[in-house]
């Protein structure tokens, strides 16, 4: 009954599909993951299943539909490359073409269904693929590639045919990635690097050239999905299967659109139950951004805010240029668990450390001041007059002898030391070839994190490119940003993944006693008065003052005396706004004649403005408070989402919200309030007492709910103002907003 | 007079050794620098010499004193340094030493007595400078250097000694560069580098090496003043010098602490005149970075928010780290004057246009859309689905062949770009060697500015290091934030050039008759009460509400009569704080009787809380606008600063404040109310009036007038609130707290 009173009901085809196509049990990391057929109450799903995608990256037989070797043709170039991949990874190679014998000396089929033997994957070199899809499946081709463009990427019409395709394989059974896609998943890895890998998935080649560069610096990476126009296979797919692949240390990923909001929160929440980072570029902070990325690749883009607040809530780490993904993405896959959040800055030179010190302490890093027994320990090699407090400022000299060592190892033996950061600016090869050796050694006998900031512009030193680069074990960075970044992101996610509970798992499946009471008040298609705007939130358990809806002079001040003076009056009606600039409010009303000629007033205002009413509003005078909104607002990508903020001046002129994108629980409602920059208001200034929080985290989840149940009924929602009252006394919406769809 | 009333007045003795020292006319680039012999109104030079330093950088007989060439002593490589360098540029060599007969083959000196000639520069490698000095000065040496450290940045011994090191150089007449620094101005310059070179100050030599490495990449490097502890010349006299030199395109320096906050002003205002962009890491965000480079040099760092401030005014752009020291600084070197604010984006992938843009955007930079003409003309080589609005794609292909420089010449031909820039993220070279070679032939023919972004985080390409390093007419960038960073920095500092007037040329030099009036009212040492703090603002032409200070109840009512109804009454006392929250404020009183109560109330209250009272304030009452705090604070380094804030929640929970170090004009005061997040309350909210921001600025400009006056007298004034009316009504002081000396 439910579902179908849900205009956004998201079907579960989607899922069934994955689990045709070879289901991985979900790993029972931190709690359980949701059972297969849940769906919250909003209809949209619950659980999404790995996509079991070995046989795309590992396949064993590879056909590909178009090969060529004709000198010149661009699918020449592509197959031999596929051949030089097949080779490499050991899989067997079928050319298929209608007219050719052979490609490159392999005998060539003329249809997919003449195979020989069941392909695990057919690369698609043909300008349309739509009409081998039904032959490949018929074929019982599992994975299909496809590199043609003029899809989504090029407007209305290319939108159609993609959706065309989209429909066919979805009929078909198999997966498909692409179209607009390109040959990055058949690169060529370099195997004879270790530690943890990076994977990688883009929408762009070109944007994803960087960090699969990141290999000739000796950072290891395993898989690279171009996904491109996402007709089938999206991000969220290879999110959720890389996060399964034990060599896969952290996933990157450079995103121009989204495909679905609530695939990618699930394939987020995958990686965050198993303490997998994923690091991410997001293009779409500005409208020119969201409008060119949109154009690239056909997609979506989504309110930035709410892609930034869903990202934050399911601990993805939202970096903006390349090489932050980069650096970041390095350092996360290969760091182990931070044993303390303590940043120690080692440097030769006094002004090096001040000045690092100084933008790591501005970002928010812990530089912990040493013990003094710690200090004298390093007094025993670095000369009294320098500081070694941290900053510990060598002076220089001790690295180039026994000594360097010594002072590495005595900072890393602190336990208030979780990491040691170590910024070279000048190279200088007497000490830095010596402190880079020392560093290497050290990093590779502690689990502690060592970073070391190269900052020579040149690069090609050996210090740098041998020693540093050759250790999986030393984090390397050529700038002080990027490693400040990359070494917050560690500790941020490390935190995160210890305290994270899904929300999944405590997201409401069936609706509360609420929502038929609810329901009964909606009106499709319009805004509510403000009397039945408060009713609805009433039906969710929140407090409203006490109020009646009257329509004379006379039961007014009847109202008045069972509300209690004194009393605000409001004139009452359906499409009613700005009703203080008009006049329409009256407060501080304390006797029966006060109350009288306000409702005369009032109703004198309404016929002069020509404003139609459905009465007067006498309502309760609640205390003064901290005033903030609290509200619902529809996202094109994860449909609706909670903004809370501080009312009045702050969020007229400053904007100062934040967004919950559901499902999240208690714990990010209270994050969300610390992302308030006016938060202080809150804990009370000058004197004033701190509001109550728990009253206000308890709207917000209660509003959250609604959002959730009236989902297909309620389309906005604004309460303006919840007056948050001090600790202990509640919060009250003294004015409501609702808009029905 | 009036210098003998201002405890802070500043002894011009350092200006007339400048002169005597060699002046440099003063240029007359943009108006006229002040005259010689002017002081500010607070006793504060108003102009400040150019040192000529051409002899300390190339001087033609050079004495080495402590020279050695003794085996495993530390000075004997600093000689064969020095030995290198003096035959580089030419200069004879003096080794100075009491025993030796000769020093690398050179005959020795016993003492700098017995030199055979005048020379330029004496480079001190003994531990104690000081003795040597008054023989310098005996002996004519016009500059020393000192490399010894053990001085301020030790403590307050060091620091002692320091200052009778300063002391003997005053006397002396020569100047002197260090103590604490080292051989980085005598380093080998690369000079087959062309275009404008970069000039360096750094008060770390560490933290230098990396811009000097910048050679490497091609990029000039003219000079390197690593100040040391600038007992003597400071980084100000470097800049004003640098400033001055035609082979300097741009000046970049790493400062921990400011040796003196007008030296500065006069440096950057200097620059500024001529033109020449300044671009600074300064130390100090945090705490722990303002102890650790104070340690380091034994400096004041001064309030961060100040040091800020004063750059932003005087056109000093300020970085964050050494990377953007160096991009930032090397193409403000090398750009010509933009023709135009637009930027155009290039790229061979949508993705990275689209990723550059939004970044680009967040930023700030404009980007144009292309006309409709120019995209038909770029689509004669572009294929006519890619987008070439702005960012333009190109797809890839076109760049491989002829079409390549086309749609560069083109784009540059459109009068509305004045940059363009080249995301290349993933270097193929096939396509990317072509484009670099393109780029660069193109910059070569214009005047307009071509960046590239090399995003290989390898950046051993040929392409990079020859091509694009190779030409001083391309900018090329590692990351596209460096490249954003200094794009923006270079069309900001055009723009503020081209309005710059310098605040020293009308700066207050006498006092005003305000000031005689204001001095009578000085209670040394103590809090003025609030109304003398309203007469002191009254005296300096800022309105206050009518108001009378009464005793009595029955006076009240007759000052109540005399200010007109309805009025405000408050307790006044000259110690008093927090008026509002013990309840010493009545507003809204409109009546005798309720102005006899008020008055009974607040002197009951007053005995009360045991608060001694001067009387009680009728006040006229103002009508409502918008709520700002201007005020005066004293920082260690400039003096007297004006600070201007929107008042209420705002300056309490979010310190939306700006700040202005005098002198600073009307322009820079209106700049100020730009920088506060809640602007836009000044400019009217929800249907608000726009307040009446000239009579803001004006109260700003006079409150600064006020700073400079009484600068020995007042510590500190705070108006809260400065109710400003809508536009035409100007602006009340209600509240004003005073604090003299």
């Amino acid at each position: 009954m439910l579902g179908s009173t849900h205009g956004t009901l998201t079907t579960d085809s989607r899922r069934a599909r994955v689990i045709a196509c070879g289901e991985q049990p979900a790993p029972a990391v931190h709690g359980r993951p949701a059972a297969t057929d849940d769906l919250d109450v909003s209809g949209r799903p619950l659980y999404a299943g790995v996509p079991d995608l070995d046989r795309f990256f590992r396949p064993e037989r590879v056909a590909v539909v178009g090969a060529s070797d004709a000198e010149g043709r661009p699918n020449t170039g592509i197959t031999r490359q596929l051949l030089a991949w097949s080779e490499r990874v050991g899989a067997r190679l079928y050319p298929v073409h209608p007219t050719r014998e052979s490609v490159f000396g392999i005998p060539c089929v003329a249809a997919v269904g003449e195979l020989p033997e069941e392909v695990d994957l057919a690369v698609l070199l043909v300008s349309d693929p739509l009409p081998v899809i039904e032959e490949l499946a018929e074929a019982k081709v599992r994975f299909a590639v496809a590199f043609a463009s003029g899809f989504a990427e090029t407007g209305a019409e290319g939108a159609a045919a993609q959706a065309r395709l989209a429909a066919a394989v979805e009929r078909s059974g198999l997966r498909l990635l692409g179209p607009n896609t390109n040959l990055n998943a058949f690169e060529k890895f370099r195997e004879d690097l270790d530690g943890p890998a990076i994977a990688l998935i883009t929408q762009s080649g070109h944007q994803g050239r960087p960090v699969f560069t990141m290999q000739e610096l000796g950072v290891r990476l395993s898989h690279w999905a171009p996904t491109g126009n996402e007709a089938d296979l999206e991000c969220a797919d290879f999110i959720s299967y890389f996060a399964e692949q034990p060599e896969v240390g952290a996933i990157a990923c450079y995103v121009e659109g989204l495909k679905d909001g609530r695939s990618f929160l699930l394939a987020a929440d995958r990686a965050a139950r198993r303490g997998v980072p994923v690091v991410a570029v997001k293009v779409g902070r500005t409208e020119t951004g969201a409008r060119t990325a949109a154009s690239h690749t056909g997609k979506l883009t989504g309110a930035d805010a709410v892609v930034d607040a869903a990202m934050r809530q399911y601990g993805v780490i939202r970096v903006d240029g390349l090489d932050e993904l980069q650096d970041t993405a390095a350092l996360l896959a290969r760091a182990r668990p931070p044993s303390a959040d303590g940043v120690v800055v080692y440097s030769i030179s006094g002004g090096t450390g001040a000045h690092f010190s100084d933008l790591a302490s501005e970002a928010g890093l812990c530089l912990p001041t040493l013990s003094a027994g710690k200090q004298a320990e390093l007094h025993e090699w670095i000369p009294e007059y320098l500081d070694v407090s941290n900053p510990v400022d060598n002076g220089g000299h001790p690295v180039g002898d026994w000594r360097g060592r010594k002072i590495i190892d005595a900072i890393l033996a602190d336990p208030a030391v979780g990491v040691l950061i170590c910024p070279i600016t000048g190279p200088f090869p007497p000490m830095s070839d010596k402190l880079a050796q020392d560093l290497v050694d050290a990093a590779e006998q502690t689990d502690k994190l060592v970073c070391v900031v190269w900052g020579s512009p040149v690069g090609t030193e050996a210090a740098y490119r041998e020693t540093l680069l050759g250790s999986s074990r030393v984090a390397t960075f050529r700038t002080f940003a990027n490693c400040i970044t990359a070494v917050r992101a560690h500790l941020e996610h490390a935190r995160f993944s210890s305290f994270y509970r899904s929300p999944f798992d405590e997201a409401p499946r069936t609706s509360s006693p609420s929502f038929r009471k609810a329901q009964a008040l909606m009106r499709p298609g319009q805004q509510l008065s403000e009397h039945a705007a408060k009713q609805l939130l009433r039906a969710y358990g929140i407090r409203v003052p006490r109020e009646q809806l009257v329509t004379s002079a006379a039961a007014s001040v009847r109202a008045a005396g069972l509300v209690g003076y004194p009393v605000v009056m409001k004139a009452s009606g359906a499409q009613l706004a700005h009703k203080t600039e008009l006049g329409l409010v009256k407060i501080g009303l304390t006797s029966a004649s006060q109350v009288r000629d306000a409702y005369r007033d009032l109703t004198d205002i309404a016929r002069y403005e020509d404003v139609p009413l459905d009465g007067v509003l006498v309502c309760q005078m609640v205390e003064p408070g901290v005033e903030m909104v609290v509200g619902v607002t529809q996202d094109a990508l994860f449909g609706p989402t909670v903004t809370v903020g501080l009312g009045g001046v702050l969020v007229e002129v400053l904007r100062d919200t934040a967004v919950g994108v559901p499902p999240f629980g208690e714990d990010q409602a209270r994050a969300m309030l610390s992302e308030l920059r006016g938060r202080a208001l809150l804990d009370g200034v000058r004197g004033r007492p701190p509001a109550d929080l728990d009253a206000l985290v308890e709207v917000v989840l209660r509003v959250q709910r609604m959002a959730l149940e009236l989902d297909g009924e309620l389309s906005e929602l604004d309460i303006n103002p919840l007056m948050v009252l001090p600790r202990g006394q509640g919060a009250v919406a003294l004015d409501a907003l609702a808009v029905c769809r």
